[in-house]
């Protein structure tokens, strides 16, 4: 199962990360940007930048997540910088996590979940446009609007990471509010996923449906972990965003339970001074190993 | 503003509705299909479907709404189908709303906003990949993943529709929930849209970002009317998903305050027995001609 091969690979490199290839052209070093002058170029460029940075990071994380509204913003040359990045981190033995938050109601869903799950069936062969281990969905629309790509994760061994508990500041407005049964918005989510994934739990106890749970909210977060004893988390907001390792940490037990993403503070490690001398690729190799010390002290994974 | 050029093309039309192109080979007659033997193939013949509904149904519909899902399930080349879909329609005069829901923490909802609303500039120029008149988004991650697309709203004259009581069974799972409050979610997201789109209000009273609102739950529309009065709706869920004239009427005070989608039956018009020995574009011109006569009387248009 998905989830197992993830927590397998967490294992062996030790490491309960994963880079986030948020790339635009502004993470690029400028020698990287010449030549650059339309969008086929510039996805050339962060084509070209993306596999650098898997090429460096193979046994350092296990896992890349890579956010399609970057390549949605450079159109159809976008696209196929999207599919050629996720194809190249799956060939270099990657888990490849597409960031698409996708969601609507079932007929519609089962229409995406083909683009990244499940693929289409033309001519006798089956095509899988932007091939994905797992991918990242919105709830708001309810169980069939889930349903669609909770079976397609059964039938082709993929995941999903459904999001409970957003990172970002506004991410309280809705998800925070209490409904009459006492209980928050987040926490009816996270019992919503908890039973989507009731089917897909597999050998270290987490299901192939798991959910966002960002590291920026300590207690809510431990409410989820709680509450959701088999989800596994795909945790945003270290870094950049003020997670700390100690406060994700009680996402976590035994060293298990997430996965936690860094985009900018790897992507542009080639900026700080700490990593002068270092070529790009270099530089988020050595900001990962950063991270992944300071992972590995604060859940215990080794 | 965009919410005013759109109310006067409802009013130019005499047609609330708009025509759902979730166009897949499945809606094609075979004889569109010979030669389809790939993505691009695939792509080809649904452009030229959509071209040919576009073409008939000048005059009589305002709107198109391209369910990007499908799209994105060739891939590549879909990509590049729903793009050129999104340009020849609006090159026609019809206003074009694509259907992508699209949410995230602010810095990511800024780069999808590029994508479809804003554009990015490459060597002085402004590329707009998927130009669109108006987007829907899910309201999930509350403000600070609405404002960038907001933002973009006002610079670039275009607009939202957020999701606030869908059309699917599911629905009610969140969205009907109660808040400690009494205030039910969807009730909730509906005050939070009222506020994100109250610097955007037009000429006839209502603003450019409104809010999705599905046909199927008549007493929850007219709640969402009432306590939101400024508030555009987008109606999917009439026809195929049940949702008939006369329970969506609530949504509308003076033949205003909303736009039907229809998507499955004007785009299958020709498998019907009573349109009979027309093409499938004179099929869904005759379908879209039924419904606009079904609406106006519901609503009061004429």
């Amino acid at each position: 199962m998905i989830i197992d091969t993830l927590i397998d690979k967490i294992k062996e490199t030790e490491n309960p990360s994963v880079v986030g290839l948020d790339t635009s052209l502004a993470h690029l070093p400028d020698d990287m940007k010449i030549g650059v002058r339309d969008t086929e170029t510039a996805a050339a460029a962060i084509l070209k930048f993306n596999k650098s940075l898997v090429d460096e990071l193979v046994g350092v994380v296990p896992a890349f997540k890579v956010q399609v509204a970057y390549y949605e913003g450079l159109g159809v040359a976008g696209m196929k910088c999207f599919a050629e990045t996720l194809k190249y981190a799956r060939s270099k033995g990657f888990i490849v996590i597409s960031d698409v938050k996708r969601n609507d109601i079932g007929s519609t869903a089962a229409a995406y979940s083909k683009a990244y799950l499940s693929g289409t069936e033309i001519n006798g062969e089956r095509f899988i446009p932007f091939e994905s281990d797992f991918i990242t969905v919105n709830g708001y629309l309810g169980t069939d609007g889930i349903a669609p790509f909770a079976e397609d994760c059964k039938a082709f061994d993929r995941g999903l990471f459904v999001l409970a508990r957003t990172s970002n500041p506004s991410g309280a407005e809705l998800q925070n509010r209490k409904l009459e049964t006492g209980e928050t918005v987040f926490a009816l989510m996270g019992s919503f996923i908890e039973k989507w994934g009731a089917e897909l739990v597999g050998k270290y106890g987490f299901s192939s449906v798991g959910a966002v749970v960002g590291a920026t909210h300590r207690e809510e977060a431990a409410e989820l972990r709680k509450n959701c004893p088999h989800t596994f988390f795909l945790i945003p907001g270290y870094g950049a965003q003020g997670g700390k390792a100690d406060d994700l940490a009680v996402c976590f037990k035994d060293g298990l339970g997430g996965i936690v993403n860094n985009s900018r503070a790897i992507l542009t490690a080639w900026k700080k001074p700490e990593f002068a001398g270092l070529n790009f690729a270099e530089a988020a190799k050595a900001a990962a190993e950063v991270m992944r010390e300071d992972l590995q002290k604060a859940v215990g994974l080794r």
